[in-house]
């Protein structure tokens, strides 16, 4: 800068915000955090530095050229790009010592040098848990997660959204049954499209492919199933495939569905889907997407899986898992830009003291801590100022209480305490105000 | 490794923590950040990642040579080496939109690439809150942040810790007096080996420094003042030393002693100690260490003070601050080593409930959700396994109650409630066992 100082700025694609705004998303973490204990789930915290050969042990194609990657002394090293990897390398590194089912949640950040765009970020929170079984599942975990979903969402003060289900498998056993796993990728994307180009024009794309006629028809009479979540397995079952990997994955997102109810998800939040996670070959079995029913151009805003091997590349252990993810930066992001929670004003301090003049400092400074004693955050203004300023603050803040002391309340050691919000002032004892205080 | 597998290896100098110790870290975490927002100290979130040069704007020497730098693409990148260059950042590019005093708190990682050794840790957490001031910022302040961190170590559990007090304007301003600033390091290195060496072999090396008699006089009835804070101030005050440098160190020390008790910071927990911070020539008046009184070997564990202009490499803003730093990861390290707080049991789950087969399964899973509607973290055991296998899970997992959940249970829509420290076991209703797990 011209005057010989460093611009202070903070790299684009990193989210750092005002402290209103921090409180809020916070607020939202903290909700997340909570929902993820209330099931039990146990707290992790890994290295945001990893050995690059340990990160990168399974990475390649697009996540490698996004790694941060970089040499300290002698170490090839990489900062994580997600907290799945992490995990595989926990749990086999401390194999011995953890108690199966292993049930773990990490929030934190990730690092992925993509390019910079609006709500896109390099440095994100990701909440993640995971269900990490010691040789074998249950697939009843399957049927937990969504409970989970739906008990953190609530938290967060939604009502309309739908946790859309579905099972890797029933594709799978379909294109094995139609003997078209080959063209399993070229034709989920071909079918992708049918809402934007009609049924007439996939089938023409099909027939393209040298999809046989009948096979076709059966393609076409899957993407046609419709109806509530029961009807739609009933629908599976007619259409006559009969390998072991469909029956299987219709049975699988069958049970998922019945336990679903069983955890008193309502039916309004949850769905059989099965358009969803046709592209994540990650996950083997049952697979989870998220929507905000009025707000389905933010994407799945908590997606996850079942998955068959977490860390082969670590260890010969199977170890089957599954999980789910909230990409928090990015949800707080859109919900910010889509008004969909209201933007309030957030304060840490419920109170603020503020002594007319400096005279009463000391009697502030003993009534902030008799209101920290009694669990208020509270804060003393210290600084030599006019009340009026102090008012200003304490407004700017959204701090909703003031306390002001002046030479009447110094010697009668009572208190004038103002609500922000009302307006009205009251001159009290202390004990009285933290009464009214705590119940506001 | 043999078996082509990668080694799942955390680095060394990186904490990773089995769940029950994560559980403990976290606990502690929680309530440091939880006594910061009973002050009104606002929440901060940094990215771990800067641009070099506004990092490194002012780093120089062994800070530099501990940086993690490297670049991705045409971006020179660095991990922040503390969390008081990105509070500087901050205040300077949102200058506009901050209310001052800014009181800020953050808790989060930084990075050093130290020599790996026990308790030295390269990725480590600190805990900081800084008062930034706009042009000036009151003394007081300096006298707040003692009963902050008296409030944080008491709700951690200590009572036995000293806050030492001192200001770095008391040996500014005698070596001005002396005329002897240009000797200082070489001085203080001297008088703090005064304890190992005895007073007589500090005056012949400062003889050997040149340092004339009377002088020699005065630094030797500077480092023989004892007594109580009180007496302290006072001795100094009868050292002949009438610099205003000194002069204004001195009055801000009494203030600041007179301001802490008003906060009620109890006489134990604090005092004036001249000999502390005499190397750290970042502060510039008031400045704190706290020692927990039967492990002074771990060495301060809350260090701080007053700094004239927190952001000058960024802005012609003048910003005094004032501000302390917990650094966690060490902290947990010594305390754990030392045994200094009970290393307990923690579980995040309060009940897990067990069917005795996969039969009451359903059931198991209804109690689970009404517990958990009822606010109690709970985990419902989902695999096939035999009982006695899920005892010895919530056993493992320090799990307080297991609910029983057999077939009578089942029929009579009641639980068996079972306390796994007394053994007690009984069969009760569900709103009843809320009620005894709640209580206790």
């Amino acid at each position: 800068m011209e005057n010989g100082k460093v611009e202070p700025k903070t790299l684009p694609g990193f989210m750092e915000l005002l402290p209103n705004d921090q409180i809020r998303f916070n607020e939202i973490k903290e909700k997340i955090q909570k929902s993820y204990e209330k099931f039990g789930f146990l707290p992790l915290d890994t290295p945001v530095i990893e050995a690059s050969n340990v990160l990168l042990a399974k990475a390649g194609g697009e996540t490698e050229k996004q790694i941060y990657r970089f040499t300290k002394g002698d170490s090839d090293l990489s900062l994580r790009f997600d907290l799945t990897v992490p995990l595989a390398k926990y749990v086999s590194e401390y194999y011995g010592e953890l108690s199966f089912p292993f049930r773990r949640y990490q929030i934190g950040k990730v690092y992925r040098g993509e390019k910079a765009q609006a709500g896109r970020y390099r440095e994100f929170y990701q909440c993640d848990i995971d269900i990490i079984g010691d040789g074998s599942l249950s697939i009843m975990h399957d049927a937990e997660l969504p409970s989970v979903i739906y008990t953190t969402f609530r938290s967060l003060g939604f009502e309309d959204f739908t946790i859309c289900i579905n099972n890797r498998k029933i594709f799978n056993g379909m294109f094995e049954y139609l003997e078209l796993a080959d063209k399993s990728t070229d034709i989920l994307r071909i079918i992708d499209k049918v809402e934007k180009i009609g049924k007439a024009n996939v089938i023409k794309e099909l027939e393209e492919l040298n999809v046989e006629k009948e096979k076709i028809d059966t393609i076409i009479k899957f993407i046609e199933i419709s109806g509530t979540s029961d009807e739609k397995i009933e629908a599976l079952r007619k259409l006559g495939i009969d390998t072991e990997t469909f029956r299987t994955g219709v049975d699988e997102l069958e049970t998922v569905i019945k336990q679903i109810r069983v955890c008193r998800v309502p039916e309004k939040n949850f769905k059989v889907d099965l358009s969803i996670a046709r592209g994540l070959d990650y996950y083997t079995g049952t697979v989870y997407e998220t929507f905000l029913d009025n707000y389905k151009q933010l994407g799945s805003v908590c997606s996850g899986g079942r998955y068959e091997n977490l860390a082969e590349y670590y260890t010969d252990k199977k170890l089957p898992g599954v999980g789910i993810s909230i990409g928090l930066s990015r949800f707080f992001y859109q919900i910010d830009k889509e008004n969909i929670l209201p933007n309030e004003n957030k304060s840490i301090s419920k109170v603020l003291v503020a002594g007319m003049s400096q005279e009463e400092l000391e009697y502030a400074l003993e009534v902030g801590e008799t209101l920290r004693n009694a669990e208020i955050n509270t804060e003393v203004f210290l600084e030599d100022k006019k009340i009026k300023a102090k008012f200003k603050y304490a407004d700017k803040l959204h701090i909703p209480y003031v306390i002001v002391i002046g030479e009447d309340e110094k010697n009668s050691k009572k208190v004038t305490l103002k609500s922000m919000k009302t307006g009205e002032q009251q001159t009290i004892d202390i004990e009285e105000a933290i009464k009214l205080i705590k119940n506001n």
